[in-house]
């Protein structure tokens, strides 16, 4: 049976979980599952344009990375071939002319050490994540399992399609590092319609949104600052205090004001400063996100807290340096499709409600993939499949109800029918 | 030869250094040692007091430690004997009444990690630390030699000699977190004279430095932060944000004001916040240090210090806990038994020029053992054996002139022999 | 001529400008000009709530600016009538039968010194503020013309009016201040229709908008920090900083995060700290307000700004006080009174433009009269009168184009016409 | 009497205290009274070097406080004379060769509002200062009547003197803004025997230190920000905030860290920021000192606090300036006068006990003059006269015991023989 199925593909995924520009082994199994199907698949550094890459670790880090992930069963010779990258796109030419529909499944896990405890599904049934500290907390388990049930109703249905069917399986969403990535290597080049969506949000089991308004537009960086250590009790004037500068920063970062303009984020997450007790720091990093409700409000955002790690460091006459580790921009969904997968969900037993979704504040890099294809001219949308959840996103104790898994690929496997018929 | 024998002690010691209450391999290798000269040695539990532990890791760290210690070549037996805890004290009973005279040697490493380059001498000759982490960067590896040394010539000395000397060889000196526990077991009780000291500290090789001034009294503290976690994005009201509160109190820990009374030292070293760029950093952590000329000075920094630090949270709605996890006091060195140990120098080939030290800046737990002896009518004093060194004191690429050993090892032995004929 | 008399009014009020609680000497023009026009006038004391009244200055201050508004020109008479408190309503009792209507205009100026050369109108053609530090920077004086101009029309119509109008005249507008205490004393009640209104604001003369929306709520404060002085050199650590105190609580209130709900600001505006360079600063004050869109919001970073001020001054050992300086709540305006007042304007010759206004931002302790009215079953609405102006309202070369003043004095008579037809 | 007659100049200048650059009723006083005993005086702009004078107040100020010592009694003609700068050098040429003494009193007051009650003892006999803001809180009105009354027995006793003394009345002590512009007018050539001193400090009534150690070096400077305003609700993006520029400044220039080389100590001690409440503040000024036990410790502080306000301003985008307000350098008194100095006072009745000063912690511009006397090869001491006292100094409650003015005339003046004998 399918759903037994796809349940078995998220626990899987869920046990051997691995976060961003890591899922060798996720990668593997899904082009493993999608040959079995009989799809053609391009994956690994087939489907990713270096350059444009975001937040992925240094190469020794990903070596050690492959080599765990051949440990945890994946496939050897499909890793080599990846060439240190991950993510897959499978295609399902149908032979007969029509649209080019594009869906998109991101699969990697959080930085999350996974709860422990019995009263947690997965530890109690015992998929609970072998990786310590990559966790799915997000659902993208859940997504990669929609992604691959859903690869093979369409196989056995191929004969009642025309067009063309592309299925993404991102990696690097958390951070929004990966999707550019796949953009600017060109896999949406002619796609007609784009669709995504995400499983959870607070919203119950049986609840849909067909759209999703207020995607906040976001820059992800990390700062580092990079000063002069000292014994703190002997010699305190040599120091050149990386701790105090990031401290200063963070501060004022947090100070910058809001805009009239519309709706800004600004969040220091993560502060690490200093080697050791007695010793002024000599060196302290940050991480840091910026958001507007435009890309000019992002940018307000942005300038400013650049600013402020400049005068920071200068303050205490430390050296810095910025990196860009991901970024997502703002896009608003085509009312036609969505109205079209409003009219599909309408259609479903599976769905219960259909609600509206606004003031999302929150930010995804599918947005990259949606603003290619509506340059060039296609449709777009971005939806909610409800699903009942243990705890919050992101948390160490996040799972959700498994009925959302068919749900949504019901709902693919209608909305792919309805395009076919609706294109013209 | 006794320096050949030494120096390989010292590389043996440097090789696997341990870090402190965790100098399983050390202590069990010292053991060794000193019961095959025939000391009579106590270790591990009987020289320690638990409840005046400080800075010690949880349990189960200690298993693992103890593990690798075997792992490393330490005798398996004596590790099962010392009960977790870390340490020896050998005495020479030489069966004449005389001075009861106790000399201690710090056994612990730093938390560095060392210079991995052939430039760097360890790396070069096959001594670096194989713990990662873990690195003598401060010499105790050869005041452990020394003490060893010392330990063989007395043996074969001890028809010369009268009275009783105790070698301390004491865990746990960085971060002055083993010194008090040793005192108050009781390893003190009954000792008349009292030295110790440290090599390098900028002095040149042949330097000797008879007493010191200027130990700061100290306090180590480690500062928690528990606020509350939210999407930095969907839900910032959400959040107990604790990275700004340890922020705000490093940054007005620092603008304690100084004291007309004398010198005050505070020092946040590290700081760690936050779980994720996206999160409002529900957690932090901090390591502060304070100093001070006397125990009052010490006192009125900490007192700021942990005033700022329940404000800090305060402020940001966290809970807060604050664990001592060291301490040292301030201490005189009495000028008779300075006096005797510089008559001792300047009669030493090995000695080439005596000095005066004032203004340490520093602290040692060594102070807590000579309070103990002074309150009990005894003499103490510290001294500085000069060693040219390859980089500063703490730095990863720490490494000292081997020529100190033997001269550390003259001195003392010719110390205790000035103490026989002054003593009466 | 109306226009040449409702222009010297405005001149005479801008020459004598008196900030919040301060206008004596206004109120007794006010209350001259109305009586002669055979209003009856209740003023002062006997239209104030003392125990609602906000951010008056202490009563010595009061008596002395009593003084200088006699020596000004003020009625002495009335003013000793006016036991302390300031501010009009004139009530035109038609004997018919009828809707009662209140309009509100507001009297006070802004702590401003107001620029001097010749450039700026009001110096060059002889009405610049002879109270320095004191300006009619935001219009009101414009108001107050308005009002007494639109006393005189009254009165000559008054047979062809029925029901009730009440003028009323509200000291302490800015830092909204004032129009609550006038609430609690009872002055709206039984009132149906409300109106008030703002000239200038970026609207050009001849623009108008009958409604507006985005009222912020908004408290005010003024936070106090005692701590203790000490010379900065010889005795630092005797003193207990208040300038630290209220830089850190600065700095962190403007930390305070944003709020998925909707709209919330916060700011400090005016810090003042110290009493002398080489002394640790014993005292600090703030000038703050906090506003939302909602009470709730205004609430929530109300709230947080006190927790802050509060662990602040604990930080520094400093005792603290707040105290409520003004406050103002939202409203939405009545759409049916909007629409009769549109239908009005779109009547007259004075008005060339209708627009919507959304988005204040800002906020006007009118709301309180709004909501009384409201509250009782009545309906209100908040105007703005376009006028050019020289500068932003609260700069110092704030000047408007007095077209605006007949302009304003034709619509309210005109829709008091409106209110009298359409009232049922 | 002499006693009554010094009370009394005391009282009057403590009545009509001027503070630093303002003392132009002081210097008539002075200049009159010296005048008739019998002195030649130069005054004002003829022993100022105006370009080296720090911390004077705009034009605009020293005209209206012209005004207002001539209104309070000062010689209008001498005031005149004086072309807007204070101060006066008495020269008394005995016309027999000898030692060229200077001894200099400093006459202005603080910036303190005086206390008003009854307890208060100038309050309660009438000589409260008429200046609200100036108050004798450190003495120097003491100083002043001290030198008047030496003034006095020195032509009394002219004959029996060789030699030449210098009386120095210098303006604006406090802030040390007033001995440079002295010394660079040259009234320091030529001169071999400097001693200055001062009354109080902790030490009761009859004990005499006849040297002083720990003078810090020190620079005042004012420093400020320039941001730009904007509403805080309804345009918070547009604003520059130099209230959080000069909040952040602080802090960090708080904590700057101390130094091993010796003793430093800095102070924002005044800090006002902001226009309004509701007004991004545009604009923010600090007033600020660094010291240090040597120039060098006071350059380290003095250049880090520089830095710290550069980088606060840039934060924000803020325009910055900082100006010297005042200085003064550290250096050492001459043992060899000293000796004579306590010698001097052991001899006298009025000396109960000589006691031994160290760690001043405080600054003096005297150390210029003293400076500039030793670099010509002369000797320079600074002395201090116990004296009971009512509360700190610079406190508002401050007032001292009056017996210390015979007592430090009668050592003046034996002082002056003693060195007459030993000079050679």
């Amino acid at each position: 049976m399918l759903q037994e199925k796809v349940i078995a593909y998220r626990r899987d995924f869920h046990k051997y979980a691995e976060s961003g520009w890591r899922e060798f082994r996720t990668t593997a199994k899904i082009v493993e599952i999608l040959r079995d199907l009989g799809y053609e698949v391009a994956f690994g550094k087939q489907v990713i344009h270096p350059p444009s890459v975001m937040g992925r670790e240094p190469e020794e880090g990903i070596q050690q990375q492959m080599k765990r992930a051949v440990n945890q069963g994946g496939d050897s010779g499909i890793i080599e071939e990846m060439k240190g990258y991950t993510g897959a796109v499978a295609t399902l030419e149908t032979g007969r002319p029509g649209p080019v529909i594009a869906l998109r499944f991101d699969i990697d896990s959080n930085d999350v050490i996974e709860r422990e405890d019995e009263k947690h599904r997965p530890q109690k049934e015992g998929f609970r994540s072998v990786n310590e500290g990559m966790m799915h907390a997000c659902g993208h388990d859940g997504h990669t399992a929609i992604g691959l049930g859903l690869a093979e109703l369409l196989i056995k249905d191929k004969n009642r399609l025309s067009g063309t069917v592309k299925l993404i399986f991102q990696p690097a969403e958390e951070g929004v590092r990966g999707a550019k990535a796949m953009v600017d290597k060109g896999i949406l080049e002619g796609v007609q319609y784009f669709l995504s969506g995400h499983l959870g949000f607070n919203l119950g089991t049986g609840k849909f949104a067909p759209k999703t308004e207020g995607f906040l537009s976001t820059t992800k960086i990390d700062a580092e600052f990079i000063g002069a250590g000292a014994h703190a009790g002997s010699n305190p004037e040599e120091g050149k205090n990386a701790l105090l500068a990031a401290a200063t920063a963070a501060l004022n970062i947090h100070s910058i004001p809001p805009n009239s303009g519309g709706v800004t984020r600004v969040n220091v997450g993560v502060l690490d400063a200093g080697v050791g007790r007695n010793v002024i720091a000599p060196k302290a990093s940050m991480k840091i996100e910026t958001r507007g409700e435009t890309a000019a409000l992002n940018t307000y955002v942005y300038d400013k807290a650049v600013k402020i790690i400049e005068s920071a460091a200068g303050m205490y006459d430390n050296r810095f340096n910025i990196k860009k580790m991901g970024e997502a921009i703002t896009v608003s969904c085509d009312l036609k499709l969505a109205e079209w997968a409003k009219k599909t969900a309408e259609d479903l037993q599976d769905i219960d409600e259909i609600i509206e979704l606004k003031h999302l504040g929150g930010s995804e890099d599918a947005t990259f993939m949606m603003k290619a294809v509506q340059d060039q001219g296609g449709l777009a949308t971005y939806l909610f499949f409800g699903a009942n959840t243990a705890a919050g996103h992101h948390n160490e104790g996040f799972d959700f109800d498994e009925e959302v898994l068919m749900k949504g690929i019901h709902f693919y496997h209608a909305v792919i029918h309805t395009i076919n018929q609706k294109h013209s």
